[in-house]
Protein backbone atom coordinates (compact mmCIF):
# COMPACT_ATOMS: atom_id res chain seq x y z
CA UNK A 1 0.00 0.00 0.00
CA UNK A 2 1.57 3.41 -1.03
CA UNK A 3 2.14 5.44 2.12
CA UNK A 4 -0.76 8.09 2.91
CA UNK A 5 1.88 10.62 2.61
CA UNK A 6 2.50 10.02 -0.71
CA UNK A 7 -1.28 9.36 -1.77
CA UNK A 8 -2.22 12.50 -0.93
CA UNK A 9 0.79 13.89 -2.31
CA UNK A 10 -0.17 12.89 -5.75
CA UNK A 11 -4.13 13.94 -5.19
CA UNK A 12 -2.54 17.45 -3.97
CA UNK A 13 -0.54 18.01 -6.99
CA UNK A 14 -3.42 16.56 -9.52
CA UNK A 15 -6.03 19.02 -7.91
CA UNK A 16 -3.94 21.53 -6.68
CA UNK A 17 -5.94 21.38 -3.64
CA UNK A 18 -5.41 21.04 0.03
CA UNK A 19 -8.32 21.21 1.08
CA UNK A 20 -9.92 18.53 3.71
CA UNK A 21 -14.03 18.89 3.56
CA UNK A 22 -15.48 18.97 7.25
CA UNK A 23 -18.27 16.24 7.21
CA UNK A 24 -20.35 17.51 10.35
CA UNK A 25 -24.10 16.71 9.72
CA UNK A 26 -26.98 18.40 11.88
CA UNK A 27 -29.97 16.42 11.69
CA UNK A 28 -31.61 18.88 13.33
CA UNK A 29 -31.22 20.85 9.81
CA UNK A 30 -31.87 17.97 7.37
CA UNK A 31 -35.65 17.62 6.83
CA UNK A 32 -38.14 17.25 3.72
CA UNK A 33 -36.66 16.74 0.01
CA UNK A 34 -33.59 14.78 1.13
CA UNK A 35 -35.10 12.17 3.21
CA UNK A 36 -38.06 11.61 0.71
CA UNK A 37 -35.86 9.12 -1.38
CA UNK A 38 -33.48 7.58 1.16
CA UNK A 39 -36.29 6.29 3.80
CA UNK A 40 -39.86 5.68 3.77
CA UNK A 41 -42.21 7.27 6.28
CA UNK A 42 -42.71 4.04 8.31
CA UNK A 43 -38.79 4.16 9.26
CA UNK A 44 -37.83 4.18 13.26
CA UNK A 45 -36.52 8.49 13.73
CA UNK A 46 -32.84 7.28 14.28
CA UNK A 47 -32.75 5.16 10.84
CA UNK A 48 -34.85 8.31 9.39
CA UNK A 49 -32.01 10.67 10.64
CA UNK A 50 -29.39 8.41 9.53
CA UNK A 51 -30.21 8.25 6.14
CA UNK A 52 -31.00 11.91 5.94
CA UNK A 53 -26.85 12.00 7.20
CA UNK A 54 -25.81 9.81 4.84
CA UNK A 55 -27.85 12.12 1.77
CA UNK A 56 -26.59 15.18 2.76
CA UNK A 57 -23.08 13.95 3.07
CA UNK A 58 -23.20 12.45 -0.38
CA UNK A 59 -24.82 15.74 -1.35
CA UNK A 60 -21.69 18.08 -0.14
CA UNK A 61 -19.19 16.00 -1.50
CA UNK A 62 -20.73 15.53 -5.14
CA UNK A 63 -20.98 19.70 -4.75
CA UNK A 64 -17.76 20.79 -2.66
CA UNK A 65 -15.45 17.60 -3.24
CA UNK A 66 -14.35 18.79 -6.73
CA UNK A 67 -12.55 21.40 -5.34
CA UNK A 68 -11.02 19.09 -2.40
CA UNK A 69 -8.67 16.03 -1.70
CA UNK A 70 -10.12 15.15 1.24
CA UNK A 71 -13.25 14.98 3.71
CA UNK A 72 -13.20 14.54 7.39
CA UNK A 73 -16.33 12.81 9.10
CA UNK A 74 -16.57 14.21 12.47
CA UNK A 75 -17.60 10.94 14.40
CA UNK A 76 -19.34 12.59 16.95
CA UNK A 77 -21.71 13.86 14.20
CA UNK A 78 -22.88 10.36 13.23
CA UNK A 79 -22.47 8.38 16.72
CA UNK A 80 -25.26 10.49 18.43
CA UNK A 81 -27.68 8.76 16.17
CA UNK A 82 -26.49 5.21 17.29
CA UNK A 83 -26.29 2.03 14.96
CA UNK A 84 -28.17 3.87 12.48
CA UNK A 85 -25.88 6.84 12.98
CA UNK A 86 -22.41 4.46 12.43
CA UNK A 87 -24.03 3.11 9.41
CA UNK A 88 -24.34 6.37 7.91
CA UNK A 89 -20.56 6.97 8.43
CA UNK A 90 -19.58 3.88 7.07
CA UNK A 91 -21.82 4.84 3.74
CA UNK A 92 -20.22 8.31 3.71
CA UNK A 93 -16.67 6.45 3.80
CA UNK A 94 -17.51 5.00 0.56
CA UNK A 95 -18.75 7.65 -1.37
CA UNK A 96 -15.69 9.67 -0.66
CA UNK A 97 -13.77 6.88 -1.21
CA UNK A 98 -15.75 6.61 -4.84
CA UNK A 99 -15.21 10.27 -5.40
CA UNK A 100 -11.59 9.69 -5.22
CA UNK A 101 -10.90 11.69 -1.81
CA UNK A 102 -8.94 10.43 1.19
CA UNK A 103 -10.75 10.27 4.55
CA UNK A 104 -10.15 11.48 7.47
CA UNK A 105 -11.70 10.06 10.82
CA UNK A 106 -11.96 12.96 13.38
CA UNK A 107 -12.80 10.55 16.29
CA UNK A 108 -9.84 12.19 18.64
CA UNK A 109 -8.97 8.87 20.27
CA UNK A 110 -6.71 8.32 22.50
CA UNK A 111 -6.54 5.40 25.39
CA UNK A 112 -4.38 3.25 27.34
CA UNK A 113 -2.26 0.54 24.46
CA UNK A 114 -5.15 -2.44 24.56
CA UNK A 115 -7.76 0.01 24.06
CA UNK A 116 -5.76 2.34 21.27
CA UNK A 117 -5.69 -0.70 19.53
CA UNK A 118 -8.91 -1.74 19.22
CA UNK A 119 -9.83 1.98 17.85
CA UNK A 120 -6.66 1.35 15.44
CA UNK A 121 -9.23 -1.34 14.29
CA UNK A 122 -12.37 0.66 14.18
CA UNK A 123 -10.32 3.14 11.78
CA UNK A 124 -7.97 1.83 9.61
CA UNK A 125 -7.78 -1.95 10.60
CA UNK A 126 -10.24 -5.23 11.26
CA UNK A 127 -11.15 -6.76 13.79
CA UNK A 128 -10.63 -10.74 13.66
CA UNK A 129 -13.75 -12.63 15.54
CA UNK A 130 -14.72 -16.16 15.74
CA UNK A 131 -16.63 -16.06 12.26
CA UNK A 132 -13.91 -13.85 10.24
CA UNK A 133 -12.70 -10.66 10.13
CA UNK A 134 -14.75 -7.63 10.74
CA UNK A 135 -13.49 -4.65 8.50
CA UNK A 136 -13.33 -1.31 9.95
CA UNK A 137 -13.82 2.50 8.37
CA UNK A 138 -10.94 1.77 6.44
CA UNK A 139 -10.41 5.52 6.75
CA UNK A 140 -6.78 6.72 5.12
CA UNK A 141 -6.07 8.95 8.24
CA UNK A 142 -7.50 10.01 11.57
CA UNK A 143 -6.94 12.08 14.29
CA UNK A 144 -5.60 11.38 18.05
CA UNK A 145 -5.32 12.16 21.30
CA UNK A 146 -1.83 12.18 22.96
CA UNK A 147 -2.39 13.06 26.25
CA UNK A 148 -2.03 9.24 27.61
CA UNK A 149 1.56 9.55 26.26
CA UNK A 150 4.01 7.32 23.77
CA UNK A 151 3.00 3.93 24.62
CA UNK A 152 -0.77 5.14 24.10
CA UNK A 153 0.49 6.49 20.60
CA UNK A 154 2.41 3.37 19.56
CA UNK A 155 -0.47 0.52 18.52
CA UNK A 156 -2.56 3.26 16.58
CA UNK A 157 0.95 4.82 14.80
CA UNK A 158 1.35 0.54 13.84
CA UNK A 159 -1.81 -0.05 12.49
CA UNK A 160 -1.26 3.23 10.10
CA UNK A 161 1.75 1.74 9.38
CA UNK A 162 0.08 -1.87 8.28
CA UNK A 163 -2.63 0.17 6.87
CA UNK A 164 -0.48 2.98 5.03
CA UNK A 165 -2.81 5.19 6.92
CA UNK A 166 -1.74 8.72 8.48
CA UNK A 167 -2.26 9.63 11.73
CA UNK A 168 -2.69 13.22 12.76
CA UNK A 169 -2.14 14.13 16.63
CA UNK A 170 -3.52 16.97 18.53
CA UNK A 171 -0.66 19.49 19.40
CA UNK A 172 -2.29 22.89 18.96
CA UNK A 173 -6.24 22.77 18.56
CA UNK A 174 -8.31 25.80 17.56
CA UNK A 175 -10.82 26.57 20.15
CA UNK A 176 -9.67 29.30 22.80
CA UNK A 177 -9.46 26.76 25.47
CA UNK A 178 -6.78 25.39 24.13
CA UNK A 179 -4.63 27.73 26.00
CA UNK A 180 -5.15 26.14 29.27
CA UNK A 181 -3.20 22.91 28.99
CA UNK A 182 -1.05 23.13 25.46
CA UNK A 183 0.29 26.69 26.06
CA UNK A 184 1.21 25.67 29.56
CA UNK A 185 5.23 26.15 30.05
CA UNK A 186 5.98 22.44 30.61
CA UNK A 187 8.39 23.65 32.00
CA UNK A 188 10.70 25.15 29.75
CA UNK A 189 8.78 25.35 26.73
CA UNK A 190 5.05 25.02 26.05
CA UNK A 191 3.41 21.71 26.37
CA UNK A 192 2.34 21.85 22.45
CA UNK A 193 5.95 21.67 21.95
CA UNK A 194 6.60 18.84 23.66
CA UNK A 195 4.17 17.32 21.70
CA UNK A 196 4.86 18.42 18.44
CA UNK A 197 8.25 16.45 19.73
CA UNK A 198 6.49 12.87 20.30
CA UNK A 199 4.85 13.37 16.67
CA UNK A 200 8.30 13.84 15.16
CA UNK A 201 9.61 10.96 17.22
CA UNK A 202 7.36 8.55 15.04
CA UNK A 203 7.57 10.44 11.95
CA UNK A 204 10.42 7.95 10.61
CA UNK A 205 7.09 5.08 10.69
CA UNK A 206 5.08 6.77 8.36
CA UNK A 207 7.38 8.31 5.95
CA UNK A 208 6.47 8.62 2.08
CA UNK A 209 9.02 8.41 -0.48
CA UNK A 210 8.21 11.92 -1.72
CA UNK A 211 9.66 13.10 2.23
CA UNK A 212 6.58 13.56 4.03
CA UNK A 213 5.63 11.53 6.79
CA UNK A 214 1.98 10.58 7.38
CA UNK A 215 2.75 10.93 11.21
CA UNK A 216 0.96 14.67 11.12
CA UNK A 217 -0.38 17.30 13.38
CA UNK A 218 -3.65 18.93 13.94
CA UNK A 219 -2.33 22.84 14.32
CA UNK A 220 -5.35 25.29 14.66
CA UNK A 221 -5.36 28.26 11.93
CA UNK A 222 -6.37 30.05 15.01
CA UNK A 223 -2.70 30.29 16.20
CA UNK A 224 -0.81 31.20 13.31
CA UNK A 225 1.94 32.72 15.22
CA UNK A 226 2.49 29.10 16.07
CA UNK A 227 3.21 27.79 12.60
CA UNK A 228 7.29 28.25 11.97
CA UNK A 229 7.60 26.95 14.84
CA UNK A 230 6.01 23.81 15.23
CA UNK A 231 7.22 23.64 11.08
CA UNK A 232 10.56 23.77 12.40
CA UNK A 233 10.12 20.84 15.23
CA UNK A 234 8.24 18.93 12.48
CA UNK A 235 10.01 19.50 9.43
CA UNK A 236 8.31 16.33 7.87
CA UNK A 237 5.07 16.23 8.88
CA UNK A 238 1.73 16.93 7.22
CA UNK A 239 -0.41 19.32 9.18
CA UNK A 240 -4.18 19.22 9.19
CA UNK A 241 -5.60 22.88 10.15
CA UNK A 242 -9.23 23.46 10.97
CA UNK A 243 -10.28 26.72 12.08
CA UNK A 244 -10.28 28.47 8.92
CA UNK A 245 -13.33 30.70 8.76
CA UNK A 246 -16.47 30.03 11.43
CA UNK A 247 -13.56 30.24 14.07
CA UNK A 248 -11.63 33.16 12.82
CA UNK A 249 -8.10 31.93 11.05
CA UNK A 250 -7.20 33.49 7.25
CA UNK A 251 -5.66 31.51 4.20
CA UNK A 252 -3.47 34.07 4.19
CA UNK A 253 -1.77 33.37 7.68
CA UNK A 254 -0.84 29.57 6.92
CA UNK A 255 2.16 30.16 4.80
CA UNK A 256 4.81 28.77 7.37
CA UNK A 257 2.77 25.75 7.42
CA UNK A 258 3.58 25.24 3.87
CA UNK A 259 7.24 25.30 4.62
CA UNK A 260 7.09 21.79 3.71
CA UNK A 261 5.75 21.55 0.49
CA UNK A 262 2.18 22.05 -1.25
CA UNK A 263 1.10 18.94 0.37
CA UNK A 264 2.46 19.08 3.80
CA UNK A 265 -0.94 21.02 5.29
CA UNK A 266 -4.36 19.94 4.85
CA UNK A 267 -6.73 23.02 5.54
CA UNK A 268 -9.97 21.86 6.78
CA UNK A 269 -12.94 23.68 5.78
CA UNK A 270 -16.31 23.16 7.45
CA UNK A 271 -19.20 25.22 8.93
CA UNK A 272 -17.05 28.03 7.01
CA UNK A 273 -18.02 26.64 3.71
CA UNK A 274 -22.09 25.37 5.04
CA UNK A 275 -24.03 28.00 2.36
CA UNK A 276 -22.71 27.28 -0.94
CA UNK A 277 -20.23 24.69 -0.71
CA UNK A 278 -19.37 24.46 -3.94
CA UNK A 279 -18.14 28.08 -4.83
CA UNK A 280 -17.39 28.12 -0.94
CA UNK A 281 -14.24 25.24 -1.27
CA UNK A 282 -13.12 26.63 -4.80
CA UNK A 283 -12.87 30.30 -3.19
CA UNK A 284 -11.02 28.28 -0.46
CA UNK A 285 -8.62 25.70 -2.30
CA UNK A 286 -7.40 28.90 -4.74
CA UNK A 287 -6.41 30.67 -1.45
CA UNK A 288 -4.82 27.89 0.14
CA UNK A 289 -3.11 26.66 -3.25
CA UNK A 290 -1.76 30.81 -3.63
CA UNK A 291 -0.03 30.68 -0.43
CA UNK A 292 1.32 27.06 0.03
CA UNK A 293 3.11 28.21 -3.50
CA UNK A 294 4.02 31.74 -3.09
CA UNK B 1 -33.23 13.46 38.15
CA UNK B 2 -30.85 12.76 41.73
CA UNK B 3 -27.39 13.39 40.94
CA UNK B 4 -24.76 11.00 40.29
CA UNK B 5 -22.77 11.20 43.21
CA UNK B 6 -25.97 10.62 45.29
CA UNK B 7 -27.61 7.62 43.43
CA UNK B 8 -23.88 6.38 43.28
CA UNK B 9 -23.78 6.46 46.97
CA UNK B 10 -26.99 5.16 48.05
CA UNK B 11 -25.65 1.88 45.66
CA UNK B 12 -22.71 1.86 47.76
CA UNK B 13 -23.96 1.65 50.60
CA UNK B 14 -26.59 -0.85 49.92
CA UNK B 15 -23.96 -3.09 48.18
CA UNK B 16 -20.78 -2.51 50.16
CA UNK B 17 -19.12 -2.45 46.83
CA UNK B 18 -17.10 0.31 44.88
CA UNK B 19 -16.42 -2.01 42.26
CA UNK B 20 -17.15 -0.84 38.41
CA UNK B 21 -17.65 -4.31 35.91
CA UNK B 22 -15.39 -3.39 32.67
CA UNK B 23 -17.29 -4.86 29.66
CA UNK B 24 -14.37 -5.03 27.19
CA UNK B 25 -15.28 -7.62 24.83
CA UNK B 26 -12.82 -9.47 22.52
CA UNK B 27 -14.94 -11.09 19.59
CA UNK B 28 -11.63 -13.16 18.56
CA UNK B 29 -12.29 -15.06 22.02
CA UNK B 30 -16.14 -15.64 21.51
CA UNK B 31 -17.63 -18.68 19.48
CA UNK B 32 -19.13 -21.38 19.59
CA UNK B 33 -21.94 -21.80 22.11
CA UNK B 34 -22.19 -18.62 23.43
CA UNK B 35 -23.73 -18.02 19.42
CA UNK B 36 -26.09 -20.57 18.76
CA UNK B 37 -29.00 -18.59 20.69
CA UNK B 38 -28.22 -14.92 19.31
CA UNK B 39 -27.71 -15.54 15.87
CA UNK B 40 -28.51 -17.65 12.99
CA UNK B 41 -26.13 -19.13 10.57
CA UNK B 42 -26.56 -16.22 7.49
CA UNK B 43 -26.19 -13.86 9.38
CA UNK B 44 -23.02 -11.65 8.52
CA UNK B 45 -20.30 -11.77 10.22
CA UNK B 46 -20.13 -8.27 12.03
CA UNK B 47 -23.76 -9.04 13.41
CA UNK B 48 -23.02 -12.47 14.53
CA UNK B 49 -20.29 -10.66 16.29
CA UNK B 50 -22.18 -7.86 17.91
CA UNK B 51 -24.52 -10.48 18.94
CA UNK B 52 -22.01 -12.48 20.84
CA UNK B 53 -20.50 -9.22 22.26
CA UNK B 54 -24.33 -8.85 23.69
CA UNK B 55 -24.46 -12.01 24.87
CA UNK B 56 -20.90 -12.07 25.90
CA UNK B 57 -21.79 -9.19 28.47
CA UNK B 58 -25.23 -9.75 29.54
CA UNK B 59 -23.09 -13.22 30.33
CA UNK B 60 -20.48 -11.34 32.39
CA UNK B 61 -22.94 -9.02 33.91
CA UNK B 62 -25.55 -11.38 35.44
CA UNK B 63 -22.08 -13.01 37.02
CA UNK B 64 -20.35 -10.60 37.99
CA UNK B 65 -22.69 -7.33 38.65
CA UNK B 66 -23.88 -9.13 42.36
CA UNK B 67 -20.74 -7.68 43.12
CA UNK B 68 -20.75 -4.12 41.77
CA UNK B 69 -22.51 -1.31 41.43
CA UNK B 70 -21.29 -0.24 37.62
CA UNK B 71 -20.40 -1.58 34.49
CA UNK B 72 -17.81 0.45 32.34
CA UNK B 73 -18.17 -0.95 28.01
CA UNK B 74 -15.05 0.54 26.90
CA UNK B 75 -16.57 1.59 23.68
CA UNK B 76 -13.45 0.90 21.47
CA UNK B 77 -14.75 -2.69 21.80
CA UNK B 78 -17.71 -1.80 20.40
CA UNK B 79 -17.36 0.46 18.03
CA UNK B 80 -14.85 -1.80 15.90
CA UNK B 81 -17.91 -3.84 14.87
CA UNK B 82 -19.76 -0.64 13.01
CA UNK B 83 -23.38 -0.65 13.09
CA UNK B 84 -23.99 -3.88 14.72
CA UNK B 85 -21.01 -2.81 17.76
CA UNK B 86 -23.08 -0.14 18.46
CA UNK B 87 -26.14 -1.92 18.93
CA UNK B 88 -24.48 -4.22 21.26
CA UNK B 89 -23.40 -1.07 23.29
CA UNK B 90 -26.84 0.47 23.85
CA UNK B 91 -28.44 -3.49 24.64
CA UNK B 92 -25.24 -4.12 26.70
CA UNK B 93 -26.40 -0.47 28.49
CA UNK B 94 -30.07 -1.84 29.18
CA UNK B 95 -29.12 -4.56 30.32
CA UNK B 96 -26.93 -3.17 33.20
CA UNK B 97 -29.54 -0.68 34.16
CA UNK B 98 -32.39 -3.47 34.55
CA UNK B 99 -29.70 -5.23 36.81
CA UNK B 100 -29.66 -2.13 39.05
CA UNK B 101 -25.98 -1.03 38.13
CA UNK B 102 -25.27 2.45 36.68
CA UNK B 103 -23.30 2.95 33.16
CA UNK B 104 -19.44 4.61 32.69
CA UNK B 105 -19.42 4.82 29.23
CA UNK B 106 -15.43 4.76 28.53
CA UNK B 107 -15.12 6.45 25.62
CA UNK B 108 -12.38 9.24 26.66
CA UNK B 109 -14.08 11.65 24.08
CA UNK B 110 -12.86 15.36 24.25
CA UNK B 111 -13.13 17.97 21.06
CA UNK B 112 -13.74 21.85 20.54
CA UNK B 113 -17.10 22.80 21.79
CA UNK B 114 -19.11 22.26 19.08
CA UNK B 115 -18.25 18.89 18.84
CA UNK B 116 -17.96 18.31 22.63
CA UNK B 117 -21.62 19.03 22.29
CA UNK B 118 -22.26 16.55 19.88
CA UNK B 119 -20.29 13.65 21.98
CA UNK B 120 -22.23 14.34 25.19
CA UNK B 121 -25.76 14.04 22.88
CA UNK B 122 -24.38 10.63 22.46
CA UNK B 123 -23.61 10.00 25.62
CA UNK B 124 -26.07 11.23 28.18
CA UNK B 125 -28.70 13.21 25.87
CA UNK B 126 -30.78 12.98 22.69
CA UNK B 127 -30.01 14.39 19.38
CA UNK B 128 -33.28 16.42 17.97
CA UNK B 129 -34.05 15.93 14.36
CA UNK B 130 -36.45 16.93 12.35
CA UNK B 131 -38.12 13.98 12.44
CA UNK B 132 -38.09 13.84 16.62
CA UNK B 133 -35.19 13.28 18.96
CA UNK B 134 -33.08 10.30 18.96
CA UNK B 135 -31.87 9.07 22.40
CA UNK B 136 -28.29 8.58 22.85
CA UNK B 137 -26.78 5.90 25.07
CA UNK B 138 -28.46 7.34 28.54
CA UNK B 139 -24.92 6.31 30.58
CA UNK B 140 -24.83 7.53 33.99
CA UNK B 141 -21.25 8.73 33.40
CA UNK B 142 -19.09 8.97 31.12
CA UNK B 143 -15.27 9.27 30.82
CA UNK B 144 -13.51 12.29 28.82
CA UNK B 145 -10.07 13.56 28.06
CA UNK B 146 -9.25 17.42 28.71
CA UNK B 147 -6.22 18.31 26.80
CA UNK B 148 -8.57 20.68 24.84
CA UNK B 149 -9.12 22.61 27.81
CA UNK B 150 -11.93 24.59 29.62
CA UNK B 151 -13.96 25.33 26.72
CA UNK B 152 -14.03 22.04 25.57
CA UNK B 153 -15.37 20.53 28.65
CA UNK B 154 -18.14 22.79 29.46
CA UNK B 155 -20.65 21.35 26.95
CA UNK B 156 -19.80 17.77 28.61
CA UNK B 157 -20.10 19.41 32.19
CA UNK B 158 -23.37 21.16 30.78
CA UNK B 159 -24.75 17.57 29.63
CA UNK B 160 -24.00 15.64 32.55
CA UNK B 161 -26.10 18.53 34.77
CA UNK B 162 -28.96 18.43 32.54
CA UNK B 163 -28.89 14.82 32.50
CA UNK B 164 -28.00 14.12 36.24
CA UNK B 165 -25.36 12.29 35.11
CA UNK B 166 -21.44 12.11 36.14
CA UNK B 167 -18.10 12.76 34.29
CA UNK B 168 -14.47 11.09 35.03
CA UNK B 169 -12.17 13.10 33.49
CA UNK B 170 -8.33 12.03 32.56
CA UNK B 171 -5.92 13.19 35.61
CA UNK B 172 -3.36 10.29 36.02
CA UNK B 173 -3.92 7.47 33.58
CA UNK B 174 -2.33 3.89 34.65
CA UNK B 175 -0.30 3.37 31.25
CA UNK B 176 3.31 3.64 31.94
CA UNK B 177 3.36 6.45 29.35
CA UNK B 178 0.96 8.84 31.26
CA UNK B 179 4.55 9.95 32.55
CA UNK B 180 5.31 11.19 29.20
CA UNK B 181 3.35 14.11 29.60
CA UNK B 182 0.84 14.09 32.52
CA UNK B 183 3.75 14.24 34.81
CA UNK B 184 5.63 17.10 33.14
CA UNK B 185 6.54 20.23 35.23
CA UNK B 186 3.83 22.71 33.96
CA UNK B 187 5.83 24.59 35.22
CA UNK B 188 5.72 24.47 39.35
CA UNK B 189 3.38 21.31 39.72
CA UNK B 190 2.82 18.05 37.22
CA UNK B 191 0.05 18.46 34.87
CA UNK B 192 -1.93 15.95 36.22
CA UNK B 193 -2.22 18.22 39.25
CA UNK B 194 -3.45 21.39 36.78
CA UNK B 195 -5.26 18.83 35.70
CA UNK B 196 -6.98 17.79 39.03
CA UNK B 197 -7.33 21.97 39.59
CA UNK B 198 -9.67 21.88 36.43
CA UNK B 199 -11.75 19.15 37.65
CA UNK B 200 -12.03 20.72 40.92
CA UNK B 201 -13.29 24.12 39.07
CA UNK B 202 -16.08 22.10 38.12
CA UNK B 203 -17.28 20.67 41.04
CA UNK B 204 -19.76 22.51 41.95
CA UNK B 205 -22.08 21.91 39.26
CA UNK B 206 -22.72 18.15 39.77
CA UNK B 207 -22.47 18.19 43.21
CA UNK B 208 -25.31 15.72 45.06
CA UNK B 209 -26.85 16.60 48.42
CA UNK B 210 -24.08 14.07 49.99
CA UNK B 211 -21.41 16.08 49.34
CA UNK B 212 -20.04 14.39 46.33
CA UNK B 213 -19.70 15.29 43.07
CA UNK B 214 -20.44 13.95 40.19
CA UNK B 215 -17.68 15.54 38.46
CA UNK B 216 -14.78 13.20 38.75
CA UNK B 217 -11.23 12.44 38.02
CA UNK B 218 -9.80 8.90 36.28
CA UNK B 219 -6.49 8.19 38.58
CA UNK B 220 -5.29 5.00 37.69
CA UNK B 221 -4.21 2.65 40.69
CA UNK B 222 -0.52 2.31 39.26
CA UNK B 223 0.64 5.53 40.71
CA UNK B 224 -1.33 5.28 44.30
CA UNK B 225 1.36 7.52 45.40
CA UNK B 226 -0.88 10.27 43.59
CA UNK B 227 -3.94 9.86 45.48
CA UNK B 228 -3.56 11.73 49.13
CA UNK B 229 -2.47 14.85 46.57
CA UNK B 230 -4.81 14.27 44.07
CA UNK B 231 -7.60 13.90 47.14
CA UNK B 232 -6.42 17.20 48.58
CA UNK B 233 -7.08 19.03 45.24
CA UNK B 234 -10.60 17.66 44.15
CA UNK B 235 -11.58 16.73 47.66
CA UNK B 236 -15.36 16.50 46.48
CA UNK B 237 -14.77 14.45 43.04
CA UNK B 238 -15.02 10.55 43.06
CA UNK B 239 -12.05 8.98 41.36
CA UNK B 240 -12.96 6.19 38.90
CA UNK B 241 -9.37 3.58 39.58
CA UNK B 242 -8.36 1.46 36.63
CA UNK B 243 -5.39 -0.44 37.04
CA UNK B 244 -5.87 -2.58 40.02
CA UNK B 245 -5.23 -6.51 38.90
CA UNK B 246 -3.52 -6.79 35.58
CA UNK B 247 -1.46 -3.47 35.82
CA UNK B 248 -0.12 -4.54 38.74
CA UNK B 249 -2.11 -1.73 41.10
CA UNK B 250 -2.85 -3.34 44.43
CA UNK B 251 -6.28 -3.01 46.45
CA UNK B 252 -5.11 -2.05 49.92
CA UNK B 253 -2.99 0.79 48.57
CA UNK B 254 -6.28 2.62 47.61
CA UNK B 255 -7.03 4.14 51.00
CA UNK B 256 -6.34 7.58 50.34
CA UNK B 257 -8.67 7.63 47.52
CA UNK B 258 -11.10 7.04 49.40
CA UNK B 259 -10.37 9.89 52.35
CA UNK B 260 -13.80 11.60 50.89
CA UNK B 261 -15.85 8.72 52.11
CA UNK B 262 -16.82 4.77 51.26
CA UNK B 263 -18.48 6.55 47.79
CA UNK B 264 -15.82 8.38 46.63
CA UNK B 265 -13.98 6.35 44.70
CA UNK B 266 -14.88 3.61 41.73
CA UNK B 267 -12.72 0.42 40.89
CA UNK B 268 -12.26 -0.80 37.80
CA UNK B 269 -11.94 -4.89 37.54
CA UNK B 270 -11.40 -6.11 33.81
CA UNK B 271 -8.87 -7.56 32.87
CA UNK B 272 -8.03 -9.25 35.91
CA UNK B 273 -11.23 -10.99 36.69
CA UNK B 274 -12.10 -12.74 32.99
CA UNK B 275 -10.87 -16.02 34.31
CA UNK B 276 -13.58 -16.54 37.13
CA UNK B 277 -16.03 -12.77 37.29
CA UNK B 278 -18.40 -14.08 40.13
CA UNK B 279 -15.66 -15.06 42.46
CA UNK B 280 -13.30 -12.39 41.14
CA UNK B 281 -15.60 -9.68 41.43
CA UNK B 282 -16.53 -10.62 45.17
CA UNK B 283 -13.13 -10.89 46.45
CA UNK B 284 -12.31 -7.34 44.67
CA UNK B 285 -15.23 -6.23 46.61
CA UNK B 286 -14.86 -7.21 49.98
CA UNK B 287 -10.86 -6.22 49.59
CA UNK B 288 -12.47 -2.61 48.16
CA UNK B 289 -14.35 -2.15 50.73
CA UNK B 290 -12.15 -3.03 53.71
CA UNK B 291 -9.85 -0.53 52.53
CA UNK B 292 -12.38 2.20 52.36
CA UNK B 293 -14.21 1.72 55.79
CA UNK B 294 -10.50 1.06 57.17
Amino acid sequence: MTPFADRLAALVEERHSQICLGLDPDPAKLGGEALSDAAGDNTPVAERAGAAVAAHCRSLIERAGPACVAVKPQLACFERLGAPGWAALAETCRVARDAGLLVVADGKRGDVPVTAAAYAQALVGETPTAWGPVAGLGADAFTANPLLGRDALEPLVAAAEAAGAGVFVLVRTSNPGAADLQDLPAPERPLHERLAALVDGFSDRLMGEGGLSGMGAVVGATEPECFARLRALMPRSIFLIPGVGAQGGRPELLGAAFAAGPASGLVAASRGIAADPAAAAERLRAAVWDVSTA
